[in-house]
């Protein structure tokens, strides 16, 4: 996509009610959007459609939702209160920040050229929070920098009520806060977003394998959310660039209008994690009085056939959910010439994901029998099941097609008088604009087969 | 539910993977609970229904889904960071801390019968988050202490994106935080939790019309969930407790184990919040460096048929998803006494709230054929978009009968020698325990019939 489309993006995503800046009455805060009408619900199909692909279409998989707060303790022995950051490099001229890691050519300021720069320091993205009710008595958590540690210190919770062993995986989605140095292209990279993660739990040994068949599984479902593999640059991270707990990774990288950028990294983590929360540490460097003990205690191991017990390896397919929205926007958003030589906006999402499923438009509002049918018409539709259905009675039928195109509603459905002799109505589709007539009795199975036959 | 039962009912949370203490192998955290492999479908499930009911099936009615981090100035303009406290005091002899506001006689101590307690004072309940690269330059913001407040600072995105006018509403699901001074009863008080909250703006002087409608309409969701009215109490709030832009507030409340308590506020919030947001106030007592501007560039109006600018009245049923889960399940528990004297525990979930749909049984698990046939049974309900079906390997159908009791799962089908020739199963409801036969071919509208009537 061109960055002239990308502004028209934007701008649509605004108007349409996709996604607006947080708290932009008052200027708006950088890094933090908020999701409009159409926004919360292309954000929801994605969340279900990951869900369905990773927990319910499987039979190795449970699903958990942790909070977004843990304890000092979690992310002490996780290695982030140490290795979460960022370098960090400040203009002494004009006073700009940078990530060094990258600029260019980290000597020289990007804003204004100056050498003047400081040395480079490590920052932190971890939010603090304080918790707890008497000042100089609370204690030290954090806002999640990365929803797989709820995942790992609720193994034993998991494996306990399900009797679960390996190879399984347990699955997560919400919300998590990186106070990012420079937050910055739209909601690739911003504050607080949501994760959807899975650590998939295998014997040592065999985890080479199951991170082969995770890049596998996981560019599948890219591709079933409108994503192709060939927008996709497989990064087989260079050793010198892991995380302090990968032994490898691969990073899935879309080809945004920005460049190539992550959109899943797919971790081998190793028996990292789980070994650590295992561990009996006495010397934690904390800050302050401690929320919990600072021991753990559990051993978070798993049983072979043999019933010795082992710390098992992690595979770890982490995805965000705005660089998924601004993936799937990308890839529908189309600009038509029309025979007529006007420009027709679109956005051809794949049908399960669209905030709409289907625009009922009385021809007229001000006749009741119109609006009485097409309100029946809706609510037989809602009832499906299949995501939300609307009742549009602005009585203007051209300006609601040019309306649902911009917000990618699949189907859009005109009761006419017609209609009310005949029981038909108009059916418009929205990628090859085609008009045809059907009985109000067959919209049901129409719609089920446009949705669920691209689900 | 007497307090024995509720015993029992947070030992099966634990033990079923509904409910865990969050950082448990750490000794846990107080107010903060992990979802486990169950809670996340109840929870979901609880939120999916509330979603439906007032947004999809409503024609009056968008969605949104806001940032759970708000700069300073929002909570100063919406009265929060002055008047959101709790009166608390301290035992100079024990160190308990209390509420002065839920104490019986709050000059002695609950705990050790002192009456050395310290001068109450006001604790405000908003958790301080600093966002921004640079300490001294960093920005004060807060961890939202309700969601509505993103809901009022997006009216205007909201309304220009969707020519809304009032009367109609705004929905939002999602998280918040408040900074208890005692967390208790289970998942009652906590610190971190979820809110459905619905703003619903109409003209100035059908506000106590309208304000009567939500009550009967919000009453009749419960109902849905499984929540009878002759358990809830209607408290018409007296003027004195009312929040402080409240004009009239129904509390409903619940009768939990603890007492009858409150599950969800009906307020009639008047033109406050919109009105706060459009002022153009100098004087704010900031803190720190603004994130933000500290004036608010709009006017919060909507036209009425006239033209004329106007404040819009505020309806606001506010639920916690927590509270609903609790109240859920605390109806859903039963304990029953079968004739060979032994006791059944099931939780009589709505069908549509269970977290499992159905568990398909094979006889044996080391019959290939059976496990086969179970397994295409499972992919084809779980094609019904139902919710989660499991396809449970045990190959003990007595005590998975036990097991989906205790978590809910309406129907268990069970995959034996039979079947194989005739395609038939055996289909076990869960309350009634009744076995029938049916065709394979049968299963998805039964399944269907179960779970979407009671929706």
């Amino acid at each position: 996509m061109p960055a002239t489309e990308m502004q028209q993006l934007v701008s649509l995503c605004q108007r349409r009610g996709f996604i607006f800046q947080s708290a932009e009455i008052y200027g708006g805060m950088k890094g933090f959007y908020d999701f409009g009408p159409m926004g919360v619900e292309l954000k929801n199909n994605i969340k279900q459609s990951w869900w369905k692909a990773m927990v319910y279409q499987r039979d190795d998989m449970e699903g958990i939702d942790g909070c977004t707060i843990a304890p000092a303790v979690v992310f002490q022995q996780s290695g982030h209160t140490e290795t979460f950051t960022d370098p960090l490099t400040e203009c002494r001229d004009c006073k700009s920040r940078m990530r060094t890691d990258k600029m260019k050519d980290p000597t020289v300021c990007e804003n204004c050229g100056s050498k003047n720069l400081m040395e480079p320091r490590n920052f932190n993205l971890l939010f603090p929070v304080q918790v707890g009710a008497v000042e100089g008595a609370q204690s030290l958590a954090y806002l999640r920098g990365e929803t797989a540690q709820h995942i790992f210190i609720n193994f034993k919770n998991v494996t306990d009520s399900t009797n679960r062993r390996p190879p399984f995986g347990i699955a997560q989605m919400g919300k998590m806060y990186r106070n990012e140095i420079i937050a910055r292209n739209f909601i690739f990279r911003v504050r607080e977003f949501e994760a959807m993660e899975m650590e998939f739990f295998v014997p040592p040994g065999t985890d080479e394998k199951w991170h082969e068949y995770w890049l596998e599984e996981r560019l599948k479902w890219w591709e079933s959310i409108g994503v192709p593999r060939n927008k996709i640059n497989i990064n087989d991270k260079p050793k010198e660039e892991l995380a302090h707990y990968s032994k490898r990774t691969f990073d899935l990288e879309y080809l945004y209008p920005h460049g190539y950028d992550e959109i899943e990294g797919i971790a081998n983590r190793t028996d990292y994690d789980l070994g650590s929360h295992s561990k009996n540490q006495d010397e934690l460097n904390l800050t302050a009085t401690p929320i919990t003990n600072t021991r753990s205690n559990a051993k978070l191991t798993a049983q072979n056939a043999e019933g010795q017990h082992y710390v098992p390896f992690v595979i770890e397919p982490a995805a965000g959910v705005e660089r998924a929205m601004l993936a799937v926007l990308c890839e529908a958003y189309t600009e038509e010439v029309l025979e007529n030589g006007d420009t027709r906006t679109v956005l051809k999402f794949k049908p399960h994901l669209a905030p709409i499923k289907a625009a009922v438009l009385p021809l007229a509002r001000n006749k009741p029998e119109l609006v009485a049918l097409a309100q029946s018409v809706k609510n037989t539709l809602q009832k499906l099941g299949l995501g939300r259905i609307v009742l549009d009675t602005s009585g203007n039928v051209g300006k609601a097609y040019r309306k649902h195109d911009e917000v990618g509603t699949p189907l859009c459905i005109t009761v006419d008088f017609e209609s009310l002799e005949d029981g038909q109505v108009t059916v418009r589709d929205r990628d090859s604009m085609a008009q045809i007539r059907l009985p109000i009795a067959a919209l049901a199975q129409h719609l089920r087969g446009i949705v669920e036959d691209a689900a």
